[in-house]
């Protein structure tokens, strides 16, 4: 199928406040994730060995990358991007009542098709 | 860098009413692709090698893929998604006065770095 109606796509609830909906081809995956009960603290940093680049579709949000003395905050509005490199520590803060990131992984992520 | 402010983006002007910006990892590129002027008739189709899975950030649109017998519509609206195999012929109409798409292709498309 080559197109997903937002309304029609399984939502996954990986956690609290939490929604998760995607679609992918061979070698990425594209995820629309939307955040509510906002503002609140951002989840612990994860990572992955994936590449990801990501596109605010609502903030604000502060996006939170690396650990310890090398950790940079970077507030962003709707419209803004941003990256983490394979294995990068990384999580975002909600700083409004809700939030949507476009994420798109390389390669895909096996681990959401469980 | 692993963030980009939209306001500060370069942007390319590939045609007529169609503004792209992009931000790129080592295997995927996201584009914002922003359309104005319409409604209008579709851009002639095009194909890429790329895979390619895109977020209708502002519809509504219709989503043209393969040619002849085979060519399929589709109307979109904002949150939906589309993908593109690589190869495919496809273009879109802008339905509504301006839309908005964000592209991810894999792999980057090196066409857009000249």
């Amino acid at each position: 199928m080559a197109t997903y109606k937002f309304s029609e796509l399984p939502v996954a609830r990986p956690s609290k406040g939490v929604e998760r909906r995607q679609a992918y081809t061979d070698h990425i995956m594209m995820t629309i994730v939307d955040f509510s009960g906002g503002p609140r603290p951002p989840d612990p940093p994860h990572k992955h060995p994936h590449e990801q680049i990501s596109y605010v579709a609502k903030g604000p949000i502060n996006f939170i990358l690396g650990e310890g003395d090398a950790q940079t905050v970077t507030r962003l509005e709707t419209g803004d991007i941003f990256a983490v490199p394979s294995d990068a520590l990384h999580t975002v803060e909600l700083l409004g009542k809700t939030a949507r990131l476009i994420d798109c992984f390389y390669p895909i992520r096996e681990d959401f098709l469980k």
